[in-house]
């Protein structure tokens, strides 16, 4: 939740003039997305989603993650569509920051998770990871396996402050995913190509059960396709007592296949990438959780509840624990 | 800004079975109001705000507020219009807290005061004061003459922290407005009614510099009518620099007085008005800045920007300087 940059009615006005879609009539700071400040803005031709980019953002990033939204959204995605300003262009600048407009997506970001819900989220990412195939454009995922020991190593040792063993028990994990995991390098038969990255159901809206928007781009990246199915299988399968739901996950992979199918080598490696996943998301949770800021309102997410699907993932006998 | 309560889409769901406005297609947290918890709610039918009253706001008030809306709105008046459910009832609970509907209302708060705002401003609230006549409610001022020393004396003496000497300034000043008040018995000419008590620019909405809105009722209250004009006075007609901007003055008053003419009585009270809310201002910001939560992200507004204020109408010769 945050809105770091306030713009003003007068910001506001000249930057619209650069626009085609009306005046005006609202502008609202919104609750939505940790890293950058977002306004809900309603002119005389509907209801828009202004974002500044805020400094966790790298400002090189920016055109791919513009140019794929477009991409998606040109291809029947219910992402967000960029709006061009009268040159052309969707990324410009207000208050001194990279800044867009963004079409905006009706919805809700679902509480209680269903198995609709994961169904629809399967059907969605097949569908997404379809029309990214002829997306020109790579971006190296910065948070991949070879960037976790270094974040481990940021974390200082420090693991077992939340749970006596935790830093051995990473230590050891991490040997196994680094020595396990598939090269990228294109010699394998694991399909990479754009994957969301983090498709939390924050991040997804639903209106009765249909969903109706795939939001926040900014992890966005090149990757192994099936590690995004993973990212899911731990952000959606996982109930509230922490125990896997298999008839989530076993929906969640129909639908995805139904649009995309799995090859073997994904089916094989599915387990891999989703002890992978858990290890990506125990990390950031672990590092935020030991440099809170001093005074912060927001308290850091559990890693706990991360290593506790790392050892899930860790125990099981192979994808067809998954419902595959 | 806030969000202090999350509304899940299932909350959301089952309170607007209650209603007839359709079903919710997107609700964002609105960084709007301090005290309560604010949404965007757009559903089949429209825009909304819905508000979640948090614990600054006095329950018991809130039939004032939500009737007082409904019958400025009735009037014609630009402010919210609390919308009722299925049984009449606009004030309900969601998520164990008093919640309401309110109609949207579309335009920015200004940043740069114009002459052209202040005209706008005088203008709605000599409307509103003029539709208030007839409200039936009343409610006391909990922040009038009589709570401000209460309010200095638990400053504990420590306003000199803030700038030597400001201690006893505060104090001779009050021995002099409380002396000088008038009393809110009846037997004065003094009219009295519904007041807005917080009518800053936040709180007031633009569209090409036509107000389109009047918002955030949750100060109003029963008192002096013109005290009203001295909290505007305050709140728009100074500059950046400190500066009494007269020209912005005469206008605010003259559009008011186009609306509701002003008696003698109020006329010669309009200084010791603006000392009055000037002091009301400097002492809740001197408590809050005294008083500031260990750890708060947001900053506290500037006791010494009021003291400036104060020392202004206490210099001032007659009500002719500002303008009238």
């Amino acid at each position: 939740m945050a809105v770091y940059t306030e713009v003003t009615d007068e910001d506001l006005a000249r930057f619209l003039g650069q626009y085609d879609i009306g005046q005006a009539l609202s502008c609202k700071g919104i609750a939505e997305g940790v890293e950058n400040s977002n306004y809900l803005l309603q002119t005389e031709q509907g209801s828009f989603i202004l974002t500044l980019y805020e400094k966790r953002v790298n400002p090189d990033d920016l055109p791919f993650f513009i140019s794929l939204m477009r991409h998606l959204a040109d291809r029947g995605i219910p992402c967000p569509t960029p709006v061009p300003g009268q040159d052309g262009e969707a990324l410009r600048e207000l208050c001194g920051r990279p800044a867009a407009i963004i079409s905006f997506l009706t919805g809700m970001s679902p509480r209680r998770i269903s198995v609709n819900h994961c169904a629809g989220v399967g059907a969605a990412l097949g569908d997404m990871h379809k029309a990214g195939a002829d997306f020109p454009v790579q971006r190296r995922n910065s948070l991949t396996v070879g960037d976790w020991r270094p974040l481990f190593e940021a974390c200082d040792g420090r693991a077992d402050e939340i749970c006596p063993g935790l830093n051995d028990e990473i230590s050891q994990e991490l040997d196994i995913i680094e020595r396990s995991w598939p090269a990228s390098g294109g010699i394998s038969d694991v399909p990479m190509g754009v994957i969301h990255a983090d498709l939390f159901p924050d991040n997804i809206f639903f209106i009765s059960n249909s969903l109706s928007g795939i939001i926040d781009f900014y992890f966005a990246c090149t990757d192994f396709l099936a590690y995004d199915i993973a990212i899911c299988l731990n952000a959606w399968c996982f109930e509230q007592d922490r125990s896997f739901n298999v008839t989530k996950a076993r929906r969640l992979l129909q639908s995805y296949c139904e649009h995309r199918p799995l090859n073997e080598e994904e089916r094989a490696l599915l387990p891999l990438f989703a002890r992978g996943s858990a290890m990506r998301f125990l990390l950031t949770r672990l590092y935020d959780w030991l440099n809170q800021p001093e005074g912060a309102l927001v308290r850091p997410k559990d890693p706990m509840e991360y290593v506790r699907k790392l050892r899930f993932h860790r125990g099981i006998s192979g994808p067809g624990d998954y419902g595959l």
